[in-house]
């Protein structure tokens, strides 16, 4: 028996997770939200918010952005104002499945109040490593766009092992930088040493930075300090990949006359494509291996 | 003794290049064509082309473009027109050495004629393959620039296994690409299978690029043909890093949509520190340790 899924709202990335979708057995797609994109797809059925067939859906896929405080939905290729309400959840039938990028307090709320199963696809740790590729990437395109040396040879400090941290650390190491990871947590220094890069501990940090041409953080918590800005040299450049509104004194950096970007969104802005795809997959793997995890067994 | 050194005209490159020929011992420095720049160097010599005590110069340092045909000098922080003569070069004392990145018939007319020893620096393997790194890079961040997809598990073909095609091989694989390269050299076909790409006949090109999402053309000559390029995916991109033309049918490229670029100079673009730095180290290692190749001993 088909699923019937909803896909209501979203930007440039939900066009290969639409595309992947569709390539999907099993599934029958609805679309809402896409009636301004100049190349719509051919095949699929698109409808207006308010006629969409709520109480037969089987699955509901809001945008990576989920919604604001107020319950909208982004909705770039479309003009249409949507708004998700607790009605609207009521609708929906008991084992229906509504999946988002991240969640907020109001979402959270509606799903919970209707007893609604939301899964924050953001959340899970294989979507977060998958992302950090393209985030890193980005941040590989930021340090050659922004500097006047090669990655190759230069003396990096990334601050940070978790998800992104471990693969920017990877990457740049690949390239032939000189890679040291400043982390607080024991057995990941011991890893970072394992690796063949530089353990630093965090607190250490600034006792560091005088070493340095590109200074990457990936902690949110204010890390890079006024201490750790003061001593870099004057020519490097800190790219900030935490989320908003990331862990440096940017004021400070802007002080010392030290470039200091904090990146943001950077898998949507390098590779959509790649972005909706993976979302794509972990939604067909979720549907088809983790049943379980939608209440369906 | 002090080698008494002029460096004539240039770009920026050459700034980090007298900074790092400053920072040697035994040397001492005359620039010209540097009249106009903002942050000038302090404690350097600076004077005209014409004031220049020719007769006692050791080392002559002319930009990496050489001189062009009427032996004029690419000067980019003077207004001065300085052209090399048959003359000049008379002046110089019998064991002056001039150094350049490249040069055309007229400099080498000029300098065998007047009896110098001209080296150009860009001829040299070593300069080649140090130079294929910021190009690499160069490479990558136009790849991650100009496609909706990361490199990490995209389809490259490299074309050229000369002294860039090795380096970009390298990185992109580095960074998780699946990379194919393709040349006629049996044992470059060897050494790729070796590194674990995939190695093609490069005569069998346009057979393997329906599988290909990033086409990079290192060959200066006629490789990316129409046949390779009928065959490419709609949303495949060429990277030309071939010096000009490159040699990618660019017309048929852009007949079928698909994007192709002509890469041109990116280390000065993307790295002019590092390049600077990799004139400087080798332009020292010949003075200190290569003097044979001076004719000095």
């Amino acid at each position: 028996m088909k699923q019937l899924i909803a896909v209501i709202g979203g930007d440039a990335r939900y066009l290969e997770l639409i595309r992947q979708l569709q390539a999907t057995r099993h599934i029958e797609l609805i679309l809402v939200g896409y009636d301004k994109l100049e190349q719509g797809f051919t095949g699929l059925n698109q409808t207006d918010f308010s006629d969409l067939d709520v109480e037969n859906l089987d699955i509901v896929i809001l945008p990576i952005t989920g919604t604001d405080e107020e319950g909208r939905v982004e909705t770039v290729f479309s003009d249409q104002e949507i708004q998700m309400t607790e009605e609207w959840f009521g609708r929906l039938k008991d084992k229906a499945v509504v999946f988002t990028g991240i969640t907020n307090h109001h979402l959270t709320d509606l799903t919970m109040k209707t007893n609604t199963t939301l899964i924050p696809l953001l959340d899970r740790d294989d979507v977060a490593i998958y992302n950090s590729i393209p985030t890193a990437e980005g941040a590989i395109m930021m340090a050659i766009e922004n500097t006047d040396y090669t990655i190759h040879s230069s003396r990096v400090i990334v601050a940070g092992f978790g998800r992104v941290g471990n693969t920017v650390a990877n990457k740049f190491a690949a390239l032939g930088a000189r890679v040291s990871v400043a982390t607080k947590n024991s057995t990941d220094l011991a890893r970072i040493s394992e690796m063949g890069l530089t353990p630093i501990a965090l607190n250490k940090l600034p006792e560091y930075t005088s070493e340095c041409d590109l200074l990457i953080n990936t902690i949110p918590a204010e890390v890079i300090t006024k201490d750790a800005i003061q001593n870099l040299p004057s020519n490097a450049v800190i790219i900030d990949l935490a989320s908003k509104p990331g862990g440096t004194d940017f004021d400070y950096a802007k002080q010392r006359g030290i470039e200091a970007i904090l990146a943001r969104s950077l898998p949507s802005i390098v590779a959509p494509k790649t972005a909706g795809k993976i979302l794509a997959d972990v939604i067909i793997q979720i549907l088809t291996k983790e049943k379980e995890l939608l209440g369906w067994i």
